[in-house]
């Protein structure tokens, strides 16, 4: 069992660590940046180790310096938590050459994962539907264009070592396929340092539905309800909600059936989630890519599913057996979370570091859950996510929980900085929202424009 | 339906009452006194209305002022939470008289609950059983002597009138009585203006089991999942806990049949609390009192049933029928309440009023709940109770819940007073606590003697 945990992580999510670990008596090192030195994870950690300096390539990316601090502290294991270093085969296969337990799955499953092109692969050997696409990678322009004619434009053409949104271009017939290879080939090499695009069919007018499973290292695999997570703007999650309104209990079964049989297919270990896109226009899933780490949006799923994930993932990482079965996962009522961002929605959320002056969280009745990192007086700084807490409610409905997320956002006060909150509040209230009736272009092509439109200030 | 509902109350349970109004799209007035002019629940209220100085009965009970309030704000009713004029016959009285609806009973049900002698021959009568006694007042000392030895000492000797601990006093022989009933019928009288006085049979050391239940005024009623209530000092709770671990299903079928028998005939309305006392040599359930108002420990049978009980409350008083069958209110995991108070544990629990300088709420994760009423820079003032906060745990299991319960009073910040968290903190590891192994006088009797033994600094 673990005795010291060491956090390769921050804000937000370095916090929820720690208080697991706290719960599970395990103690926790805080590693940490110059810019985050009064961070509310550096006091909370019951040991703190400044590691570099601001930039993440000096800190939170900066593997010998976290691996030496794991060793010095002596610690059993290594949380990555979202973002910086969770999906890193590199870091992962350093931990495991060090002794150090990296908590999430070998560094083999996420080298396999990380690459979209091997990852569609071994999805679809498994017997995951994949979306109709060139079936590997493309070589030339030419390859390109015929796959293309088989697929059906308007096709996507996609980096295999991209992520997050980047690499991704929207191709509509073989003059534009012409116009964009190359240069999308000249942009991911800087990116990506690998120029491999494929081809997938367009499927940007669909929900975003996402599936998190756990499993312990003697294979048993546990799935949680469902999340839709289709509410996006430039690929960046905006609100989550679980489960789906739109899929059912036969559906979800399905869904759980497919990703438990790739996980184990693939010898994963510990938690990771498997996107998907919903065609509402016949209610296909196709996989999309794997997530081989812990999300942001876990939180509606341990409300939904009446588990808690961070502390599974080390009892699995410690070796234990998982603590719930698959019936004990059921969703039970509906759960959203909210991302309240230090942003400003009519500037195209353009971040807005700064002091937060004063703050007042609106935590309080049943249901309502934040997950935060900041204190009042603290800075959202401007080199990493500028996100100030989220916000979770949990309620026998999805109405009971819009209304009382719009009353929980309304409450909280936040002076300093400017946020999303205005945004989200308006959003809860669109009808198309309350209805589960969006997709992943919904937010960009219709409900920004209306709600820029109506906020415009420069009108009178 | 309601426009605006006036809260008769201040501090954290009116915090919530203007939460659940809001998110039921209901104003909200707040009637302060001069003493509460800074506190959050005025900066949150719709409309808030300074009543008077800071004594109670300037303001918090001045009757005349929160009516006329009432109708001045064109206010549809009042919710008086817990504490003041919450069981006061005549206020509901007043407000039925002024067309004003009180959100809770009838003045009538009010009045027959408050006078214990009464109440307890009303549900002697309704079938619920009822601790042995007098049977109805004891007229003299010779009554009082014939009484005691049909019972058998130990007896208490109350006042009728009584409640939350006052008059009330343990006869253990005929001479005891002679010397303590002319004292006691005295000091009654002063108190609550009447003397009456009454036997029951010492049940001291029995388990103080509640049962809340709520009707509609169609006479429908739901009962919730008991609480155990028995760790107590002075006949102050301080942690409360649904459900109580050593009661079946069968148990609470029972005591849920009787409380929903008694409050069907005597034509009760909204919630209500039936307190009763186990004797668990032989797990019987006795009739204590019931508290005719929401009560501070309802959070935990929110988070256990699944229910809202304010916004039941204001439902049930509109006329609507309850929102949730018997069924949708079986107990569902686990929940703990501990009340953090600004005093101090080591000189005998003395209030410890001051502006509070620093203060950390450790809200967040999933199962934690904070049901507060100040922030940083609030006084907690002497002329009010001194709770600060309320912190709710909702867990799988009891094992769970006091393992995060631990971790958030630990974390949870307070300066500027004395509080009461490490008197909680060692009492949720103490193994009696964990095993249900502990009644009312567990608290005065064993464990705060070794704690204080424990703590005593003027020992090396």
């Amino acid at each position: 069992m673990f005795k010291k945990v060491l956090i390769a992580n921050r804000g937000e999510i370095a916090v929820q660590i720690i208080r697991a670990l706290r719960e599970m008596g395990i103690q926790s090192v805080a590693v940490y940046s110059t810019a985050d030195q009064d961070s509310l994870f550096v006091k909370l950690a019951d040991e703190a180790v400044c590691i570099g300096g601001p930039q993440p390539g000096e800190s939170y990316l900066n593997m010998e310096a976290i691996i030496d601090t794991a060793v010095l502290t002596g610690s059993d294991a290594i949380h990555p938590g979202y973002g910086f270093l969770s999906e890193n085969a590199e870091f992962a296969e350093l931990c495991e050459q060090c002794h150090i337990k990296f908590i999430g799955p070998s560094a083999s499953v996420i080298d396999l994962m990380g690459n979209k092109a091997h990852a569609k692969a071994t999805m679809k050997q498994a017997g995951v539907p994949t979306i109709p696409g060139s079936d590997g990678a493309v070589k030339t322009v030419d390859d390109a264009i015929t796959a293309a004619n088989q697929i059906g434009y308007p096709v996507m053409l996609k980096a295999a070592a991209g992520g997050g949104g980047k690499g991704i271009r929207k191709v509509v017939d073989d003059d534009a396929m012409r116009a964009i290879y190359p240069t999308t080939q000249r942009e991911i090499r800087l990116s990506f340092d690998d120029d491999t695009l494929y081809l997938e069919k367009d499927l940007s007018d669909a929900k975003h539905i996402e599936m998190q499973a756990i499993a312990d290292q003697a294979g048993h695999v546990v799935y949680f309800p469902e999340r839709d997570c289709s509410l996006q703007r430039g690929h960046q999650k905006i609100i989550e909600e679980s489960p789906c309104m739109l899929v059912s209990q036969e559906q979800r079964d399905y869904l759980g059936s497919l990703v438990v049989k790739a996980m184990q297919e693939i010898g994963y270990e510990n938690t990771g989630t498997i996107e998907f896109l919903l065609d509402e226009k016949n209610m296909q899933f196709y996989f999309m890519e794997m997530n081989t780490r812990l999300q942001v949006e876990h939180t509606v799923t341990e409300e939904v599913a009446g588990v808690e994930l961070i502390k599974s993932q080390v009892m699995v990482a410690q070796g234990e057996s998982l603590p719930y079965t698959q019936a004990d996962c059921a969703p039970k009522g509906f759960a959203i979370e909210c991302r309240i961002n230090a942003e400003n929605p009519a500037t195209g959320f353009t971040p807005s570091p700064g002091k937060i002056k004063a703050l007042r969280f609106p935590f309080g009745t049943k249901g309502v859950r934040i997950d935060a990192g900041v204190e009042a007086g603290d800075v959202i700084s401007p080199f990493y996510d500028s996100m100030i807490a989220k916000l979770i409610v949990h309620m026998p409905t999805k109405a009971q929980a819009v209304n009382k997320m719009r009353r929980v956002i309304k409450e909280f006060k936040i002076e300093g900085v400017a946020t999303n909150q205005a945004f989200l509040y308006d959003l809860l209230d669109d009808e198309h929202f309350k209805a589960s009736d969006f997709n992943n272009m919904y937010i960009e092509n219709s409900f920004l424009k209306a709600w820029l439109n109506k906020n415009d200030t420069t009108k009178s």
